[in-house]
């Protein structure tokens, strides 16, 4: 099914150079790395003749038309990102930006006509790398970040959103811009998997069940500094050791909640010095779940931890919320006609959860939304040595383009209606 | 016995002016403030006609003659230190060298002849607060660090030892040097607890039965970093989650131990990100106990603790020495003394330990060498919020005059051969 056309992988190496550094790539928003990859994308696009526009949140879409019979229908989606984190790998985001223009190359390739128009995405700021919001040129689009609010942001950095998207590395310069976020008929994203799941399953695909839901809090513990060589251990009132507490106490609960994650990623010690009992600790929790109720089962237990490790110790354990986010369920309609398209083509995939957010999260709020995984060597991702085989990009690029027609066919019978 | 003198208590709010910044003071070795302090010590000692004279390595001497029989014999030293740590109190230091040459006035003042000389002395850089290098001065002079050594260090800011000396905030500049560093007959040191047991037990006075020995590790735990959203818990090497059980482990043993307290108050994550799987922690690990098996049973658990987690979990702990310091008695004849002293005015005073290192315990490796105690409010220290009644300070002031008469008799009588 796949046409004539530069690899996936090829595509992906060329990326890959652009905001690379010593250890893995760095291509904030409206930089100039990140600005050269989005241009990288057109380029391909015009290559082949397909039409481009770019809306005011940075979004890139190339376009190819479907059936020419005079009825206007809205496009079928499939995209990711090109942003990276600091010190991010060389497929995430990247590997569905090229398989969805390779999408569009492959239906030029074999001739086929399709009902509804396709359009390749590269959403801008996937992962809030220069402004202080993820998926931000997918959540204008669906309108979960009003872009007048987003144009009031300013970057890490300090510079205004509308400066830099003025700027020299901001909108293409020979792309027409367009301000609206016309809604589209369906929305596919394929993904490197960033877990360990599939490799440990030796697959090669997965179907996205759901997004997982994630929330994150901000835990202080104030506790007694003090000398480290005079204050006897039964008057102590120790920050850490009440920290240590709470850190484990969290992961004792992920693993008897199950299916569910929960991390304390970040923990700093004041006044961190080796001879001062710690008097203050700041820490921040991350619990992931695809089950609600499995991350308020987790919620609850924090709650209890910090309750308990107060009162015991003398310490003041405050817990202040900082995100929150409801799991998203791919659309089941989607998922199936994946599976299907996938034995079709004699193979298999697995039903696998992301852990991970995705710009996906932001469009299945307003269209039939699903998600085709890759595997990720040993689970790596943002990361420098992020690695998936070749053989598993192009096959993972192969199914999407079977799915966009499958998807294409299910339009027009109006089975996703 | 006190005589017509400044107060201690004035003398100390004095000095607590110099380098107070908003939270506490600063008073690093050779700086503006801790020259200002040593040069103000100077100029009480020479309004009240005592003799003075600083050595190479900073410290400063103020001199009270004794028995002018042609004789020549060892002085007496008293004293403590004038610099402090970052943001340290009034206190720390500053109490035993004002207490010190509170001897000398009240001595004169009493018109007493003692048979040995009597100096008080401002170490120099006790809290190691420029240099990297605790008991700078004091370490000279007991030879345990040689002034050769001493010579080739940087300070933290990168100036040469040698070039700070002869700075601008160097050695007094009216003040005669010498390169000797002279045998003293007895050593005797005042200081506040810096811990709460005083306070604990309502006591006014403390005669110190030891300094504690300390220990000090550099732990590094490294374990696997990972997406905090996609890598299942089973799955998991986390840094933290180690960390956390051997800050626990070592907290339940230096309960179990007793009379012995052991601290993790640094402690780093890396890379330290919300949805980061910790990969990497250090901490240091410090140590204490007046009876040095105790420290090796700690030390001990340590090194189990780090074994049992890294098998467990799948990750390296490894620990490396920092520092090494043997428990340091205090000499039971002059500890004796001082009880004797402090019951012949009628008063009491408790045996207790040192957590905290002092000029002391370099002295005491040359002379014989006791130290008194005052209480710290809260057992609060190296805080700008250090406290100790003016009675205490005075009491203290008043026994290390008698104390001082009575290790004179007990030295002419030859009973500390």
């Amino acid at each position: 099914m796949t046409g004539a056309r530069e690899s996936v992988t090829a595509r992906l190496a060329a990326l890959a150079r652009i905001g690379a550094q010593s250890h893995g790539i760095a291509r904030p928003l409206f930089g100039a790395a990140e600005y050269e990859a989005r241009a990288l994308f057109a380029s391909w696009a015009r290559a082949s003749n397909f039409t481009l526009v770019q809306d005011v949140a940075g979004n890139v879409f190339a376009r190819r038309e479907g059936r020419r019979d005079g009825v206007l229908r809205p496009p079928i989606l499939i995209g990711s990102h090109l942003d990276t984190v600091n010190g991010g790998g060389a497929y995430d985001g990247a590997y569905g930006v090229v398989a969805a223009l390779g999408v569009l190359e492959a239906l030029d390739a074999a001739g086929a006509e399709t009902t509804h128009p396709i359009e390749a995405v590269a959403w801008a700021g996937e992962e809030g790398s220069r402004f202080p919001l993820g998926c931000l040129g997918s959540g204008a689009y669906a309108g979960a970040n009003p872009i007048a609010e987003i144009e009031r942001l300013n970057a890490t950095d300090g510079e205004p959103f509308v400066s830099a998207r003025e700027g020299a590395f901001g909108l293409l310069r020979d792309v027409e811009r367009r301000a609206s976020f016309p809604k589209p008929a369906a929305y596919l994203e394929a993904h490197i998997e960033q877990g360990p799941l599939l490799e440990n399953a030796a697959e090669s695909l997965g179907v996205v069940t759901a997004i997982a839901g994630a929330r994150r809090f901000r835990v202080e513990i104030a506790g007694e500094r003090g000398h480290a060589g005079t204050l006897p251990m039964e008057l102590r009132h120790d920050a850490l050791c009440a920290a240590a507490e709470i850190v484990l106490a969290l992961e004792t609960a992920a693993r008897s909640v199950g299916e569910c994650v929960a991390t304390v990623g970040y923990l700093t010690v004041e006044p961190n010095e080796t001879n001062v009992v710690p008097g203050f600790v700041a820490l921040r929790v991350d619990l992931r779940s695809v089950d609600d109720a499995r991350i308020d089962a987790l919620d609850r237990a924090l709650h209890t931890a910090c309750a308990d490790v107060s009162r015991r110790r003398g310490v003041r354990a405050g817990i202040a919320d900082l995100e929150r986010r409801v799991a998203v369920p791919m659309d089941p309609r989607l998922r199936a006609a994946l599976h299907e398209t996938i034995a079709t083509a004699g193979r298999h995939a697995l039903d696998v959860p992301s852990g991970a957010g995705h710009d996906a999260m932001c469009l299945a709020t307003i269209t039939p939304t699903a998600m085709l995984f890759v595997p990720s060597a040993g689970g790596r991702s943002h990361a420098g040595d992020e690695y998936t085989s070749p053989e598993d990009l192009e096959l993972g690029a192969d199914m999407l383009v079977r799915a966009t027609l499958h998807v294409d066919r299910l339009l027009s019978e109006g089975s996703l209606a």
